[in-house]
């Protein structure tokens, strides 16, 4: 069967009641198109545990911040139905921005689903003021369309999965979030949808993001636990034309800032190659 | 039957999913408890129209601002289980505190659902900062939680049901949402829990404020548009015992202020007798 694209609130809901008679497993993958192997890995993943897998496919304007690249981000929705369908997809659902934003004339007209202050204001939510507050709010609109009873989120954006997790706790969203591994090119990069922006000789350079992280895990196999060391590794592993935004160790649990590294840590890294942001992180357990 | 109090979120959830196997509407009514006729008449409108009516019972800690009456706010349980079987509920949500918020350290901890700064800045949200935040999360966890067809607000908290509306249609929460219409005692004094506050005296004192609201009902009535004489007359019924904290005209579609009203527009009201925060309004179509 052919992928369905569905661009109307109404008719998904239409689709998924019909579908909730025979009771079915629903899965959801909220993803912003431009789809690679990280992505279809996560729907690969839903479609294996669910009946029904939908992929949400949606620029969301409002987790840009002023000056980012919302309107160059790329739509790719003709690639991204057969990446999706060849990963297990039977829905995508492409809402236009005025489907899920109606007669809005600010953003700040909106009702907002808020993280709590302390755990966006380190790492990518200190660069990326607000960013959160929109990625949350439109998860919980798609949670609140489709009602899967599972959703997958990429270990990638790791802040954004531990962010999610927390928000369905503290607002008993009926979901089980399924966190899936970060996918990377073979020559260690990890996959994201702005690794298009790159020249050849940028990423090269990007590169240099991988084997920081890699060299920061190495240290601490090694028995380095010294955060500020492992910072001095991992810094001394990036190309000189990459510029560094943070490098953070934290607590998988917390998300607090650890000063001494265990298998528990999450190292994090977000990095400037010209004027294209990318992020990796790795789990030292791993 | 005897109306069921159920204290967890998990028994909760079995009865309801148990109850979803034959399709029935269920109906939720938010409360703080210390139920009165203004609540009885919310149950009696969702039992009249869903097959199950969940009425929640929780004085909910995240609403309450820095010295407001959280601490002496009054618990009826055993009182609230009669008025809400004889209004028609079956179920009784009543959950502590570490039920509906576990391993809490502070508030600020937490995920909030939030709305529009400019539709919090005026009436009530200007004086009780963050109070509407409270509400719409709690109410979306119980949204969560519940998850029912319908929910009936009361119109006496006229900007919570506003905003309840906004965020409803905001996050596309799969809930319609019913007004009702406030209830008074026959004297006119609005129905509040806290009414139970008053002593005697201050009793006849918070009988100008529906006074209040009804001459301003008059003159509108009477030919009178311009909100600035409309608030003088509004005044000049008060009580000297009484503290005005506002007295508001705005639109019922928008809630922005209007400088001349119409039959669109609501008429709203809170002042203090004594330490007593009290509010009334009235839309003046009717």
């Amino acid at each position: 069967m052919s992928v369905l694209v569905i661009n109307e609130i109404k008719k998904l809901r239409e689709i998924i009641k019909e579908n909730r008679k025979e009771p079915k497993t629903i899965a959801l993958v909220p993803t912003m198109g431009c789809l690679h192997e990280g992505h279809k890995s996560l729907i690969a993943k839903a479609s294996s545990i669910a009946d029904l897998t939908i992929v949400s496919v949606f620029v969301n304007p409002i987790q840009f911040c002023p000056g980012e690249d919302y309107d160059r981000y790329p739509r790719t929705l003709e690639a991204d139905k057969d990446a999706a369908q060849s990963a297990g997809a039977d829905i995508i659902f492409a809402p236009s921005v005025s489907e899920m934003y109606p007669n809005l004339q600010k953003f700040s007209d909106l009702t907002m689903v808020v993280p709590p202050y302390e755990l966006t204001d380190i790492m990518c939510g200190k660069s990326r003021v607000g960013h959160f507050d929109g990625v949350e709010t439109v998860v919980t609109k798609l949670f609140n369309i489709v009602q899967p009873d599972i959703a997958c989120f990429g270990m990638k954006d790791i802040q954004q999965l531990f962010l999610i997790k927390k928000m369905v706790r503290d607002l008993n969203i009926p979901v089980e979030i399924i966190p899936c591994p970060l996918v990377r090119e073979k020559n260690g990069l990890a996959l994201s949808s702005r690794n298009k922006y790159l020249s050849d000789e940028d990423k090269v350079k990007a590169l240099s993001i991988s084997r920081s992280v890699f060299a920061i895990r190495d240290a601490y196999k090694a028995g380095i636990k010294e955060t500020k060391k492992l910072f001095d590794t991992g810094l001394a592993n990036l190309d000189k034309g990459v510029e560094l935004e943070y490098l953070e160790f934290v607590d998988e649990n917390t998300f607090k800032p650890v000063e001494s590294v265990n298998q528990d840590t999450i190292c994090a890294m977000a990095a400037r190659v010209g004027n294209v942001r990318l992020i990796d992180n790795i789990i030292l357990e791993v």
